[in-house]
């Protein structure tokens, strides 16, 4: 229905030598916009669904569109949810300034259970937890 | 003709909550191997290429495997060139134990002037150069 | 006269594999709020004083008060001037949440010429805008 | 008796956007090597000390002496210790290649269980092999 947005705070130690946000801090921010979207499913009083506890990265994608530098302001990162499995979802993301785009990424996760330290099956609440950011936009 | 394989030593702190190394940190580690590479590309004496003055990330991709934790030993990332183009050209790389692979990624690049601030075509002798780590197994 | 407050934005990654904020992540959230507190001061529409093109790290201490988790809500550092000399002047900073001190620190560093590639004497300018977030209290 | 030597490797992404090793960084080289000296300590064969599994940073000192750029080979980071307290123990440090010292630190660190989530007392076995590192130089 719905992109999650995470107003990214860049940090002037996200740059590297060549004075641009790092290639490899893009996927930080998306690890944190990640992390918040599942936090955020918790927030209206709802049982926290157990993907907050683990979720493990399977794949990643992600296409560079535009050099990014250290600002003050924070950065867009949307996520939404583009497929839900068994035991494995996929996300897409934007990193966008209004009329900027700095990159697009795709990543599939799957469902883990950290004590027992083995992959799980979600939950039919799990899967209508990330129902809500589903949109089937997909990264061209 | 050949991969190049460069020794990743881990850091402790390249681990997460998860008691694993980030999944992130991976992206650092294919950095660091193709830092190396266009590095040791010099080695034998002629003229460093330019390809060490700017190089731009334009996409990459990864498979995660099997998860990685920290030891004092080192690990294998073997890069290769599986395509040069006219301003770009793609790598692919593997993170790997003997017997266990914990990632395999691919990246496409563009070499870049830092000076001028944009991309610039590749020298006939920077094809050259690269040429010696082509391999055409490409990353199923 | 007053202390610059940075809301600091914690990342899941900044944890490590205690599930901590890993103690050297704290130099970064130091780092970026003096970045800011710097940035902030060129903010009153005055010329922008060259502080902001290169700022050298001579010394830091840190105390470790308490242990620090992640969480979605920014940790407060407050940084303050605790002295200004020809070409160096010394920091202090508090991060906290109301309540609860996670980490006291200090730093001296100097002003420093990118372009020439050496240390710098502060203009009477620099000293002044540094003067506004003077506060003699010195971390204990 | 004898520092503890750590080659620790230095990574291109260490730099920030004034060209050298961010300052921070190493702070991260000193948690290497302090990591390494601790598992280093059980190499012998002997019952590895609980050190391994748990110590809290509780003070951190860093002096920067001289600027540190990306290269292809390691830096050297010597640790010592140079108190050993009922919980708590201290260390130095030297960053330096021969003749040109970078850094020079000092940290406080505690013993800490991490299971019962407090600090401990040192057993007798542990003192004595931090006494392996012992030497009474302290950092000027």
């Amino acid at each position: 229905m719905a992109r999650f947005h995470y107003p990214c705070a860049l940090r002037w130690s996200d740059m590297d030598a060549y004075g641009h946000v790092n290639n490899v801090r893009f996927l930080t921010y998306l690890e944190e916009a990640r992390v918040e979207m599942v936090t955020a499913l918790t927030d209206d009083g709802a049982t926290p669904p157990d993907l907050a506890t683990g979720i493990l990265v399977v794949h990643h994608e992600i296409d560079y569109t535009a050099p990014l530098v250290h600002r003050r302001d924070p950065v867009d990162v949307a996520v939404w949810v583009t497929d839900v499995g068994a035991a494995t979802f996929s996300l897409a993301y934007e990193v966008a300034d209004p009329g900027v785009v700095y990159a697009r990424a795709a990543s599939k996760l799957a469902t883990y259970d950290l004590r027992e330290d083995r992959l799980r099956r979600m939950t039919a609440s799990e899967r209508e937890w990330l129902g809500r950011y589903r949109d089937d936009v997909v990264v061209s």
